[in-house]
């Protein structure tokens, strides 16, 4: 399959996707709870978001032979996992704007933000149990539905309390990044080759990749931040502001001479608020200076190439097709 | 079995279920993020409870002739998801007490609240799935539990914006506490059904029993607020200054005159720090001047004997071992 047939394929995904999740969760609203919960769950599924972990899983199957129908409940639960995941976020970091809207906790207060959240992931649940699937393999999909939500939740520990953190290292970050966002981006892709059928041999290596193309992912993430802004009303500098534990920062940590070391982590500690611009300024001249952001991007590419190796290494017939779904997600900005 | 020997195997329940939770969540801290999961969740689940949910699983699957053992991990499951929903409730609600102890987001902030209970649901999950039962049973037994958490979270979607509900009824509330509370107050007694092999239809109608049991429950809650306090440092009337949708409130609307009506939403609108003493004894009279706690009571009778009527319409030889668990359920405080 070609690149332009795999781009085909997944627009019309993407569009199968959105119509299936009105069934999941209505967007009428039709009782007095549908309110406070489908109301602000469209609010936040609908202010876009590119649908990767669901064309994700439906690719894999496809590629690998599967039936894409018998993927598709898996896909959407993986759809709800990951908006479940950034509305959370949103409360816990206090974002108040998310593709260039106001955040659900901004626009329909924290308690119902916590609970939409929480009717999310049940929902997912709910979604993966009605898939025309052998028992077994709902089994296993819900086996790895759940430890990915264990690992995020281990990740997401760690990046909410290693805010303005001192001690943070490059070795630091690199096990916050997997654990927080590379289980949850190849959950999909193992999830789509269980329904294909691939063997549990190589179902262990695919979880591997997620290591590594989801902190390869993180770390392009954690760039945007200083070049175009993560979609925040284009402001640059977010993760400055918030003090969050980026690459960059851990990086710029291990370089920089005390004086400086001390003045980074005094900015990275005020309030939201109170950064100022001219903070954010001297923050990129000191990445520039200690040529953090190319280190960056080369630790990136760095691991997506790893992630290529350990493909080559899979004792399976099909794994040229693993490779092209890996181009795909390295394809794509998060 | 008499009540006395189903007292003893309650306390040994207890006592088992603690120790099994240890396994699953270790109380040690043994790496970074278990800071921030394991040491506030132990946190929260130290202070207390009655390990009631659990006890009514393994109770349930002893009495209809299961195996104990295999409904362990269900059990477990179930005190988990007590506990993450009361601890979510807690942020939520912005309660800062409880079981005397300040709240979990209190004292690791919220951020790590949410989190730690977005993990406690994940563990829940994970401990199901490991049960030693046929698939079939596990998939029964998965499907229950997320429909409770959907119902449960519907039900919190309203308890949260009925707050001061000038438009409440009395049957609104009870949908509300049905949807809230007796969905996974039941939850476990259909568990410790389903593993013992209860038949299907029998299932079903154990499920209606949540509805009259939970909302008994709930209203006897209701008024506890009143007469000794919820655990919240002997505190009465907490209901009161979070205007929280009770029986009372919703019984004391439809009775009230126009003005005592403008008066009693004034007092459950007010910020919980301006609720006075004064106010709360207001509030008090009237339910007392409208025969408003006697109506919850007699409510909350009629209720558990209604409970006790669907029993006698199930086809089912051992009914009367439900019958014990049904009065079990009763003779306890939430």
């Amino acid at each position: 399959m070609k690149q332009e047939e795999i781009e085909e394929l997944i627009k019309s995904y993407g569009y199968r996707v959105d119509k299936e999740l009105e069934k999941i969760i209505e967007k009428e609203v039709k009782s007095d709870f549908s309110k406070w919960l489908n109301e602000p769950i469209w609010y936040h599924m609908g202010t876009g978001g590119k649908r990767l972990r669901p064309a994700l899983c439906l690719l894999s199957c496809e590629l690998l032979g599967g039936d894409v129908e018998k993927a598709l409940n898996f896909a959407l639960a993986c759809e709800i996992m990951h908006n479940y995941l950034l509305l959370h976020d949103d409360v816990m970091d206090g974002d108040t704007v998310r593709r260039d809207f106001p955040t659900v906790w901004v626009k329909y207060g924290v308690p119902n933000a916590i609970n939409a959240g929480d009717y999310m992931i049940a929902k997912a649940y709910e979604t993966i149990l009605k898939s025309d699937l052998p028992l077994e393999k709902i089994k296993k999909l819900i086996q790895i539905f759940t430890e990915t939500l264990i690992k995020t939740g281990e990740g997401q520990a760690l990046d909410v309390n290693y805010r303005a953190y001192e001690n943070l290292t490059v070795e630091k970050y690199l096990e916050l990044a997997e654990l927080k966002t590379g289980y949850y981006l190849i959950c999909p892709v193992v999830g789509g080759s269980i329904v294909a059928g691939v063997p549990e041999s190589v179902i262990k290596e695919l979880w591997k990749l997620g290591g590594n193309l989801g902190t390869s992912f993180q770390i392009r993430d954690d760039i945007i931040d200083l070049t175009e802004g993560k979609g925040r009303g284009g402001k640059i500098g977010c993760d400055i502001k918030e003090g969050k534990p980026s690459i960059l920062f851990a990086h710029a940590l291990s370089k920089a001479n005390s004086e400086e070391k001390k003045k980074l982590i005094k900015i990275m500690k005020k309030p939201r608020d109170e950064t100022t611009k001219e903070d954010i300024e001297w923050v990129i001249n000191l990445y520039k200076k200690y040529g953090t952001i190319e280190f960056a991007q080369q630790k990136a590419e760095e691991l997506a190439e790893e992630a290529l190796e350990i493909i080559d290494k899979i004792d399976f017939e099909k794994k040229d097709l693993i490779k092209k779904i890996t181009e795909f997600i390295v394809s794509r900005k998060k």
